[in-house]
Parts: structure tokens; sequence; C-alpha cells
């Protein structure tokens, strides 16, 4: 079997890699780190877990973690790439789910995340890992970058009508929506239920860390800068993105066309799904899953085209994206592991 | 004391209605009318307000209206068009809280509402509730069109702007977000909590009725017809609008001037509330409020504005906006009955 | 493959068994009947299956069904007793996840459920799924009663306590808690999120359905008919019920005795989850799946006992424990189809 | 005016507090303490109170709180026995929000909270500021101990069975569910939203902090010491307490006569309000209000009586019942600035 690390694994992206892996058919967990929780068994913290998982955490030591095939972060922005290069010279392949290899330029990096970088040589090295765009250079990645939340739903909906050609690059906007969970297990006021249960706002209007992730990856697939206007609102849920994307046609296209742009682009994909032209995707219906669920609008047959894509933020947005792109480096089937159906209600 | 009837109290904006006309100090409720439950006791329907109303439902009558000096309709669309006349024969002024008075085309309200219009030679007189805009017809209505919900946060969100003439009127999106109340108080699968709960979704892309009474009202204040973008979503929580309106600059403008030109507008209203320059509204510091909280942010200083705008569907986006039509429309104070504070958490 | 049916496909139960379903490695869906959407393909109402399934309703039809080794009936009940009897007739095995044969005796039947039983000659052959309980009776059964969610989470917390002759039998008390899809998927005004969102109530105290067959049940086990003092309440989320049980001591026993009484019951039981003494279950820990976690406390070292019982009231209260019995029934491993880990957060 | 001080300001019960108080007609806030937030606008804390509200958080300081009619401590545990003395010597009075004084045996108070009280000379003075049952000697306090939330809910179902000697004090049962703001607004894992949302619970089963103030207080009403367990629950759901209580009868009485006991012993109380025989009350009636409502049931006319009651644990529970005690005290009409109608839906 696979040898597999988790570090960081008390929070959300880290209990969700830990449902995700002990069901998986062709790997097994070696090591789970945390230094708050060392020695604590894993199943103490997350009952969830009681019966399909027997270990517990470890302090965080380069030894046992260079004994893995390949290691998850799970941490806060900034402590991958503290570990990453002693780990790649051991050998050990790594995925990264915080942002520590995002984005490709240095500055950039330290501008959104305020600190500086301690590997930028690995920077250009990392792939994005958004396997329906980058599979082949994940497949060879020793380092990979899993996306943002947001930016995954973002891109999805965006990319193929960008590569297309068909929609103004200066007047995009994303009103993307995110339940709490995507805020992850700390401490805080601002996330109590008190404070977020039953009540909606938008939030880091003025800017948002996943804006330059978002607009670094569009601007690969057009000849010039993109302009895209990106807000984010907190929803009253715990799981789940629903990206409203707007953007403008620049060329006559009939709907049908419009239509197979997406389903044309995504015909091979196991966990994009395209829904009918002017569906209306739920986040319920993606619940638990690795899937995005995409539908195309175009209200009142005007220029203004509405694109829906939904995610869980967890899985297609953390963990289950991450699973993905191990099995594409690892050489297993890409679904292996995260065949789920939605739960639903 | 004047007298007031109620037709149609059983939803939503009829409990709303009661729960702000008992505290009223004006006025008296002389009749709440409803077929269903006709000889119930309202406090035994709605638990809230036993003490504080000795009521009970009665089946709708016209002598009975008729001695009321102002009617409200709580009612379906289509049914207040049915007794108005007669009422404004009987000298009883009328407030709708349906879509009935609010299209000024009789064409386009059978297009929207799927019947034809009973009275439409009332449709020129009827006022457009929205106090903000239009105070000094309403104090003068014998007939006023409430408002709906989603089209009073949009239109106190954009109208400010287009006013000043500093947006394109042809590229408006109102991205617009409702707790479950706004789609009424009746038996459907589609409102089970097992089926909104914990999930999020747009719906009426192609097309919602509120759409052709935004255009409408924002058409009155620009020279050419504007086209909007209007996608309505539910949110997993029961009070609260939050409108995120996008609009593009077409003149050079401070964020100063921008704030102000928010300000200066409001700066006489009651219940218009500007926050500082990029705040961000909640939802639930209106709740229970017949306040509009609004904020302006134009991020990374481009030419795309975004203006938050947020109400309580029930309070500004009815029941409480009615009340506020009634207290012009009787010359008592414009908060009276009103001023509450957000219930917060 | 062995072939499968569902009558009435289209409600919470029978969307939960199809996601289960998809995923067993034993069986084929044959035929999914329901007369409100006949011809309607499944994952057209229920999208989270897209790419799963690949059927339609259909109208249910005795041929079709014939042609099923095993049925489930996830119907309201009353339908189940119809369709029954033709069905054995013809070699097919039943699990009727409604009430239809729970209760032995016809006449409590009629009290309960208020219509006459149309085959109470079956009622003593059919046998109760628990299958905690009744394994081998299950194992044998040509027709199977699939236990009410709150009996599910109810007995299971008390009957070790009462086949060990610990406690008092007249003076047990189930304070039990649902989420609001124990209620199904039908239209109506109590179950809007409107109604039962942010909110809290019990309902039915002074008599549930579910009360003649706890009482049946615990009845079994004891020598002296039980009292048992049921009180149902409503939750303010999807999934998910949590019993409360108190019972009072009459014997001297220590808190190790108390917990061995529990874990040495269900030492060899797949799912069910025993806490340590004095743990907290939350439901979210059980949530999608087929597992029960129990607890066991003695507040104050007194006589009063309470046991903490929860199961996700779709899986473990319906189509997973429909699932186990099918399992049982027709010789596959038991945790087949049914390994999930609970979704949490 | 009356001059009002409130000492820690920023927490839930804080904000209620001020929602309330805005409000009242008799009193003028003089100064809101906060050290974390000293030199803030309340408002911008609480944009619910942006208009209603025009005063910043200051240091505590006891020469401005000594100017103060009355001081609410809206504290920690802990906090108010500080300052409690110099304030009674300057001629305060104080109502105190946390438990500083509800517990008469100083040494029980160091047991459950574990400091030791530094003023225990002040317990045996201190009043128990459930003003329907010790109205006269809050009247004449100078240091009122406002209840807890749950003890609350639990005393007003459970006096008047014991006052009247009808049930058993040996058996007692309050099964008691909670929204989260009763945890307050403090930084915290355990109150996220991702972490109680969508779940249920069971806590502190083995003890939690209102047993000893709940047995104190009904211990007055009966010859020997009753025994009660208490088991408290978390609902995902922000306001609201609902208090299942089981206690079991000793006497013969009919259920009229049950009835009778409650109504005839609150016939007088404005803030509650009994419901007809078998009701079920739900928190969200009494929403925002300083009312309790309550439900007498007597299942299977057994000896088993359930009584329902329900509370705003902000309110009744809390600001509100504490602004009552202040009316009291200070000789206002006991309603004064509580006349809220329960804001449903």
């Amino acid at each position: 079997m696979t040898k597999i690390g988790i570090v960081g694994g008390t929070g959300y992206t880290g209990v969700e890699l830990l449902r995700l892996l002990v069901g998986h058919p062709h790997v097994q967990l070696h090591a789970v780190t945390s230094r708050a929780e060392a020695g604590t068994r894993i199943a103490d913290l997350y009952p969830n877990l009681r019966g399909h998982l027997d270990l517990s955490f470890t302090e965080p030591n380069l030894e046992q973690l260079s004994a893995c095939d390949l290691v998850f972060f799970a941490t806060p922005n900034g402590t991958a790439m503290q570990l990453t290069p002693d780990l790649l010279a051991a050998g050990v392949r790594v995925i990264d789910l915080a942002a520590d290899f995002r984005l490709q330029d240095p500055h950039s990096w330290q501008k959104w995340y305020e600190i500086p970088h301690t590997c930028p040589e690995l920077l250009s090295e990392a792939v994005y890992g958004l396997p329906e765009w980058h599979r082949e250079a994940i497949a060879q990645a020793r380092v990979v970058a899993n996306p943002g939340c947001y930016p995954t739903a973002v891109q999805l909906g965006l990319l193929p009508l960008l590569s297309a050609g068909l929609v103004d690059t200066d007047s995009l906007i994303a009103d993307a929506k995110s339940g709490v969970s995507g805020a992850g297990r700390k401490a805080s006021v601002g996330m109590l239920m008190g404070e977020v249960g039953e009540s909606f706002k938008a939030y880091n209007v003025h800017g948002h860390r996943h804006l330059p992730e978002i607009c670094q990856e569009l601007n690969r697939v057009v000849d010039r800068p993109v302009h895209l206007t990106f807000v984010p609102h907190l929803l009253p849920m715990i799981r789940g993105i629903h990206a409203t994307l707007y953007a403008t046609l620049v060329k006559e296209v009939s709907n049908e066309e419009l239509q197979e742009v997406f389903t044309q682009r995504y015909a091979d994909e196991a966990f994009i799904d395209v829904l009918p032209f002017a569906g209306h995707p739920e986040t319920r219906s993606v619940r638990g899953t690795n899937r995005c669920q995409l539908a195309v609008h175009r209200p009142q047959q005007g220029k203004q085209l509405v694109i829906l894509s939904v995610i869980d933020n967890l899985v297609k947005g953390a963990a289950g994206q991450a699973i993905q792109n191990m099995n594409i480096m690892l050489g297993f089937p890409e679904k292996s592991g995260l065949n789920h159906v939605g739960l639903l209600p």
C-alpha cells in the first residue's frame, strides 16, 4: 500500500481528508500530525471516525513523514513552505491544501499573505492542482498547489468561456457564497453560530486572497489580463459554495452552442456535471462529493451570461480535489475513493 | 382612533402587519379577514400575539371593510384588484402588499402574473409606495402599490447612482439573496425545511416577476431604458434580503463623492442607513426593523461599483413599508410604530 | 445480481434508499415506482443521483415488481399492506419502511393509524426489523417491518437495561428530538422552513404513533408491561435523532457494570457504537451513516440513569436499517453498502 | 431620568440590555464599559444600534459608575463580586446577570465556579431576581442576582407544582434545550457554526452550573430537598430555551385542577402566559420578548406530568428579566420597555 501522511490533521480539511482516505482502496495512512493534539486518538477528536481509523495524532516529524510516498498539508498558510523542501529532498511528493504554492509570484504572495515566501524557487515548479485543466502536469508534479475553494468554483465556470474567446475579459464578476466551514476550525468570535447563523453578509469586498489566485489562472487562457470583480459572501450553513458568475458575450452564439462549450469541454470529466441549459444547481446535490455542478443561463436572451457553479467547499474545494490530485500523481484511477453520492436532503 | 382592516391576515406579511400594528399608537384594528380561518382567534394561529390582540379572523365582507379608513391587502396576487374599486368607492384607502398595482402596464402584468388585470383603469392612479422616492404622491394616494421585497432592496441601492447619472444603464446586475419567508406561508414541497435548509441555490434566473417592477421604477430616473440582470437566490434562513448590486462607473468620481451621493440623498430618511464607505451590512442588523442598510464599494479602485443593500424582507420589504406608507397617507409621524431595534443576535 | 424494487421512491426514505443502493455491491435496481412521477428520470428529481442512476420512475405494476427478489416500500402508511400479499404469493420478499407491519395487534394499528388493516393475518408473520435484537428471525422472514426512527433510537438505548432487569419498568421516559426530514417530503404548511427553522417545540405529547410500537417491543424483554412517557420534539435541522432516555435503577450496580451492560451486549454489532461512560454523542457524528452512537450517564451518582442515543433518522432510522435487513435476508455481509463515515462537519 | 450603567456591554446579554434599554421610557444610559472595546462606538460593534445609541464603550471606572442609580453587570462570572461592594457603598443598586450572587452558599459557589467568593457577606443579602416568586424582596433589594437562563425556564414550570405539593420531589427531571447564544460571545472552537450548526447534543450531563441554582430555589417551597436530574442540550439555532419538565403526581387531581394550578398562580403575571391544557409552545413565539409560555400535559392520563416551558434565553432568561427587576426596584411599571411581540416567523 502507498503510504500517506497528513500534516495538520485537526482542521476541517484534515478531518475531511481522513473521512475520504479511510475509504480509499489504494492508500494507507502512515502519519497524521498535530502539534496541539499529539497523542490524542484521532477518533476521540472526531467521533465520526470511530471504528474507521485507529491512529493517534503525532508531533510533526521529518523522519516519519519522509517514509511517506506523499504528504498532504492541511495546515494554515505558511506552514507547508517550511517543510516541503526537505520532503522533496527525501523523495516525498507534496500536495498543499493551503495557499503556499498557489501564486507563482512571490511578491504577490507576500502582499496578500503578509509573510515572505521561504522557498520561492519552488513556485515555478509547483503545479496548480485543478485536474480538469492541468492533469498532465499534475501527474508529473513533485509539488501540487491544491486550489482554493472559491477559485475552484469560479474557474470551472469561467475557463470554458474564456478559453473559447466568447466573453469580454474586462467585466467579469464572481458573486460567490460559501458555507462557514470554509473559514476553518479555529477559535474566533466572528464564526460563532451566534454571529453567522440566521444572517447573511458579504465580506472582504475590497480584496480577498483568492482574487489573485483566480486572476492568475484565468490569465493563462486569455491574451490580455482579465479584470474580475470578486465578491465573497458568508452563508448560514456549513458546507457548499455557490458561485454566480457574470460574463458579457462578445460574439454571436446560440444557446445550444453556449451549452456545448461546457458539455464538450467537460465531456470526459468524472467530477464535472453540466446541467441542462438554464438549470439551477443546489449546493446540497453535491454535499459530501467531489463534484462540481454547472449551469449556463442567458437571461432575456441578452449578452449577459450567468453561469452557476456549485461545489462542496471541503471536497471539490479542498480535500476531495487533493485526493483527485493524489490519484493522478500516483497513477490510481481518478475516481478512487471519491465515488460518493451527494447527501440529499 | 383610525380604523384599519387587513384582508388576508394569515400569511407572513399578514402576521407581520399585526405584530407591528398592535404596537402602533394611532390606529385600531377593525377587521382581519381570512376565508380559511374565519372564526379562529388570531392569537390561536399566531401565539406570539397572545395578550396583544383579542380579535378573530372574519370572512371578507365589504360592509365591514368599508367602515375602515384604510385597508391593507396581504393576499395572493390577483385578490386586491377584485375588491379595491368597491373600497375606493366607499372612500376607503388601500395599500396592496401584493403585486396587483405595481406594474403600470396591464399587458406586462398579464404576461408576468398570467391573469388579466380586472381594473387596469386604476393602474395609472396607483402610486408606487417606495416612500424615499415617492413620498408626496403617496401622501395623496387612494391606492398604494407596496413594492416587492427584492425591488425595495435593489432600488434603494441603485436609484441614487442612476439619478446622479454616474453609471452605465446597460450593464446593471442585481445578485439578490432572500430568506425563505419571502415565499410566503403556503403548503409546498419546495419550501419545506428538508428542501431548502442547509443548502443554497439560484432560482428563476430566466425571469422573475420582480424584474419588470424593478426596471419600470429604475427607468423613471434615466433617459433610456435600463438593462438589468436580476438573479434571485434562496438563503437557508428565515428573514432578510441581501442585494449585491453591480454598476459600472461612466464618470470620474472619488470615493468620497460616491459615498456622498448616498449620504446626501438619504440624509433625511429615517429608515435608510448608509454605512461608512466599504462597510459590510448584515441582514441580522435590520432583522425585525423597517430599516435598509447600504454600503458602497469600489474594489481595486476600478470602475465596477458594488453596492450592498440589506433589508428584512417582511418589514421594509413588506409590512413595515406598508405601515410607513400608511403613516404618510394618514398624516402620522412616519416612524410611528416602526422604531424597532434589530434583533441581533 | 439480485433484483430490487422500490415502491414509492420520491420521498426522503426513497431517495435515501437510492443513495445507498447505487453503491451496493450485490444488488441491482429493477424498478422504482411513483404514481405522481411516473416517466420522470429519477436523477431529474434528485440531481445528487445524476451519473449514478439511469432509471425513470414507473407506475407501480405487480408484474414488474414480481420480477424482483425483494421489494422495499417507502410509501405512506397503508400502502404496503395493499400489495404485500400478492408479492409474497409471487415469491417476493418485502421490507416495509412504513408502519403497516410494525404493530402485532390490528386493533392497535387501527386505533393509531385510523384505517383498518387489510391483511391482519400477516401481522404475526411479519418480523420486526431491528437486527441487533431479531437478526435470526429477519434472516428467515418474508415480510420485515422496518422500525420507526424514534423507536430505533429509543429501543437501542433501553433494551439492554430492561433485558438486564436493572431499571424500573414503570417510570421510563424518552425525551426524543428529531430533524425535520423525519416528517417526510410532502407539501405542508407545518414543515415549511419559515415555520420550523430557528425554533423548537414538542409535538404530539398526548400520544405519538411511535409510542405503541416502542412499548410493544420493550415489553418483549420484561415480564410486566412497561410504562413509557414519550415526548417527541422537532429540531431546526434536517437529519438526526437524539433520544435522551431516563430510567431508574432498581439494583445496586457500579458505573463499570453499567457500561459493560452496553459494551457486552453490542460487542459484535457493526452499527452500534458505545461511547466511553458519560460521553456526549452528537447527531452529526452519525450523519449519513447506519450507526447508532450511545452513551451512559449517571448524574450525581444517583439512581436516575440517562442514556443518550443518536442516529441519522433517514439511515439507521429508515433506509440504512432497511438495507441492513435486506443484507441479512439475502445472505450478504451485513455491512454491504453501509460502510459510510459520518459527514462531519 | 434615572441613570443606568452597564459593566461589560460587549457580550450577548450586554447588547440585548442595550436593545431593550434604548427603548425604555424612564431610564438613560450613563455608562457602558468594556476593557477590550473602550473608545469604540457601541453602534460600530453592534450596527443594529446605529441611530438608536450615540455612546462609546468606556473603561470601567468606579467614579463614573457611582454616578449611576443602578448598574447592570453583564460580565463573566467573578467580575461583579469585585466591584459590587464599592458600588453599594456609593449607594448604587446592582443587578448581576452573571452567577456571582445566585448561590447562597459560598462553598457551593466555589465548588461550581472554581474561584473563591470575594464578598460572601453579601450572599445572604442578595435577592434572587425571579420576580414572579420574589417580587417584594426585589423591590427592596440593593443587590439582585438575575437568574440563569435554564433556571428561569425550569423554575417557572416546576414551582407551581412543588408549592402545591402535587408532585414527588425525588424524581424531578428537567430535559432542557438551549440556543447557542446562551454560551455567550467569546472566541471558542466549540461554538463555531461549523461545530454546532445542523447538529444536536447533550452536554455537561454529569453536572451543569445551573443545577445547584435550580435546586436551591426549588428547595425553598418544599419541606425536604428535591432531587432533580438536569440534562442540558444545545440547539442548532440562536435564541430560545425549551425546558421539558417531568414530575410524578403524588395526589389525585383532575386535568382541570392541574391547569388551574398554573393559571391561578400566574393570573396576574404580565410575562407568564399559560397556554391551554396540552398546548405545544414554540420558542419562536417568545423570540425577542420577556415572556415565558407554559403548557401542562398528562400523557395517557397517567401520573407522569410533562410541563413545557419556553423563553428567549437572552430576554426572560437574561436581559429582559434584568430590566423587569430594575423596573420593580425603581418603581417603574413592570412592563416598561418590555412590551415586545415575539418575532414570528
